[in-house]
């Protein structure tokens, strides 16, 4: 048995492309004195690893050239020299864009009944994300409109569900006919808005008769100007990811802040980990949800770690449906 | 008696000028039941004006070609069909740009030993800007680094004064070393930014070494976009005034927002109006201070009712220095 790894080969400018990575085999690591050595079964894509990889001041440390890709993966453990792990044993961890690791840093999954590659979606980081950013920085109140861009990705998804939940009228933009069909008919938001057709002011006006009272940004730049001018009074921007900014050289500029002043906007930057003590609570949440069916998921599955750089691309470019995974 | 009073001749674009205001005489008006005669003693000047005048959609109803232009003041009842208000009562009102008014909608100053026109300034509505904007939306911790622009004017002034108070690092920014003087030998903060001198970022940084944590904003635009590249982690931005973009016709874009993302920075809107049930909490906690000699302050006075055009020009410019008043 060798284990397989994807590296970065080149920090990208401007859009990611396959050249970027390199695929290497190497030998199965041996697990250390409380280590663990994990088969990883799934690998999660996210739109924060353009940042990773990127040269520009983040949040955390980058990737370097050279370094294998990093990621959250959900795996077994094949052999431990860890006390509490045994092999067998189902764990969430940072071993990143690899078949096989060694770590000391896993979370073991509570499984509730839902497919393993869940906790890396709806039951992980997309969905806590989702849960915490609309619950405490958000707030939204029964009646009031949320709205929330890129509605069919992983979180976007889960925002929407989840302020239908609260009593609020959900609208989702999303790029293209199906995807908002799929927001609309299987998520069961009250509208979506589709940024490639039509004007996008025009048609959110239509669709939030009465304002927007939570505006959950995923996108950022320009759709972030043009909803500016649709916020009421009091209302709330949870800004979690702004995917179209990730790509390019020069930033957008955002013309409507005023807004900010005049309608008492309040705007504010998030992270999960900022809430980490409070997992637990967004897990039982969520997976009560899904129990009673209120909350409805769809995967994206790209096949084969050598398909890994092309899954991160098509998630860059607005192509996936759903959560992006890759099944190892 | 004649009364006097300004109107609006035209709605500006980009820059006011005098030729944006007209002058003319008019009959003493008669209070009607419940109505008092008052005459202003004292117009305040302030950068939200530009805002009335303008022909954008603004948080308030705007002054319409032909109309007295609107301003608080500070004045004394002359006669008074109020129930309860006698004559010589002094007066907050919102008559505007006139010597003399009727209206039922007054305040009576509730003196506390501070010259009449403190209630323009520090005791009214630019001091309680300050305190709210600060205190609530701010929530600075002593050792904390708080910066404000217009750091010379009516609301910045006091600002970094309630931020040493506070126990914080206070910052200023202002145009021009004289205001920079003023800021840190007169008013106590401990360094003082000369955005017309030298690069803004750079001396910044020297200014503050432990990066920024909260920012009252009252110019926007590049400014904003500069202080945003130092916000330290779950900083805030009190987004009080844009002065730089009232008298623009293509606003600013502000490209910086992505660390709005990274530093989960917390930037809100405001408006004194906000806080109206709470302005006897600030009134007592200002004058307080005064009282105690731990708030300075200064006023910037122009003569006579027809300078009152000129007056607001310069204060829009940055010419003033302290709180800009026209004494009637």
């Amino acid at each position: 048995m060798t284990n397989k790894r994807v590296l970065l080969a080149s920090h990208p400018t401007g859009w990611v492309s396959e050249a970027n990575f390199r695929i290497e085999e190497a030998p199965l690591p041996k697990p250390g004195e409380g280590e663990v050595l994990v088969k990883n079964l799934w690998l999660s894509l996210d739109p924060y690893m353009r940042g990773r990889i990127s040269t520009a001041k983040s949040y955390v440390k980058g990737v370097s050239v050279g370094e294998v890709m990093v990621g959250q993966t959900v795996g077994e453990v094949v052999e431990s020299r860890h006390p509490k792990l045994k092999a067998g044993d189902k764990v969430l961890t940072q071993l990143g864009w690899q078949l096989y690791g060694v770590t000391k840093e896993v979370t073991k999954v509570e499984e509730r009944g839902a497919p393993l590659s869940y906790y890396l979606g709806i039951l992980g980081m997309p969905g806590m994300t989702a849960y915490f950013g609309l619950k405490e920085i958000g707030q939204p109140k029964p009646g009031e409109t949320v709205v929330v861009s890129a509605a069919s990705g992983a979180v976007g998804s889960v925002v929407g569900q989840l302020a239908k939940i609260a009593g609020c009228r959900a609208v989702g933009i999303a790029g293209g006919r199906e995807k908002c069909d799929y927001v609309t008919r299987e998520l069961g938001f009250d509208a979506c808005v589709d940024y490639k057709a039509g004007s996008l002011a025009d048609e959110l006006k239509a669709a939030c008769p009465k304002g927007i009272d939570v505006y959950f940004e995923n996108v950022g730049g320009e759709m972030l100007d043009t909803i500016l001018a649709h916020m009421n009074l009091f209302s709330r921007v949870i800004v979690c990811g702004m995917i179209s900014q990730y790509n390019v050289t020069e930033p957008y500029g955002v013309k409507n802040l005023r807004f900010v002043l005049t309608n008492r906007i309040r705007m504010q930057g998030m992270i999960v980990f900022d809430w980490k003590d409070r997992y637990g609570e967004a897990l039982a949440a969520l997976a009560g949800h899904l129990a009673q069916k209120k909350l409805k998921y769809r995967e994206s599955v790209v096949q084969g770690l050598e398909n890994a750089p092309r899954g991160l691309i098509d998630l860059l470019q607005g192509k996936n449906f759903g959560k992006q995974l890759v099944k190892l």
